[in-house]
């Protein structure tokens, strides 16, 4: 489901086979949240806490109750969510429990008959907890297609 | 120099603040060397790698050399650089060697006679190297002004 880009040989010998795969896992249910869509489970990849943060062109989002806000603010309908994929994931790990995910998203809409597409860059930071890895900051970017 | 912003008094006794004060001693260094401009010595805070990564509306930029020729076309000349400013800085310790850190920057130019402003929040993850703390990722966005 996920392209191996960014991951030479040598980083699949680093020992942290499992933590990818449980990343992994996280990223896999939140794609599939989104895609029904259920905003409470797709925001159970993220920290529940008031330091959660999320930043992106409209400044930063905080808290978990804030970031839950700002998803059911720009996806009001299951037709505005539309069909949501990750791809091109990137993991460096940064000690035994913090993790940098870097990726790309990709929508695609059904507005007015047409599709219409979006996608763009995120930067996942992840914290690994007694009840697993979650992301505790997300900084996401649209980006337009290439011309 | 530096807002204190999102850093309560719990956080000042978490015993981060040398690293703290040398992270915030590269960011100073670099706000100096945007504003002469002097592109080398700005880079000189981020990791010196090919697999250094800078993401933003234009996608990845990755390795050190390519961060450069991002910075030397946006901005082409002293004049289109202007004055650049960090703010509101938030650290966040991520083990002994790795640092999150939120901020703002802000932009004003002279253009055509006029003062232009840009600005946005930028997400900067640094590594503790053998020469000291350096940036790894940033994920920069720009912000439109609050109506």
């Amino acid at each position: 489901m996920f392209a191996t880009h960014g991951q030479p040989p040598a980083q699949a010998s680093d020992g942290r086979a499992a933590d990818r795969q449980a990343i992994g896992a996280v990223l896999r249910a939140q794609q599939s949240a989104g895609n029904r869509p259920d905003f409470d489970a797709f925001l159970e990849g993220y920290w529940h806490s008031p330091e959660l943060t999320f930043s992106g062109s409209s400044g930063v989002a905080r808290g978990w109750d804030g970031v839950l806000a700002r998803y059911k603010k720009n996806y009001p309908d299951s037709a505005a969510m539309g069909q949501l994929d990750f791809s091109e994931l990137e993991f460096r790990f940064l000690g035994p429990d913090a993790a940098l995910v870097l990726g790309r998203w990709h929508l695609k809409r059904w507005e007015d008959y047409v599709t219409a597409e979006t996608g763009g860059v995120f930067s996942l930071v992840w914290q690994r907890f007694p009840e697993g890895w979650k992301i505790i900051h997300d900084h996401t970017s649209a980006v337009a297609p290439a011309e």
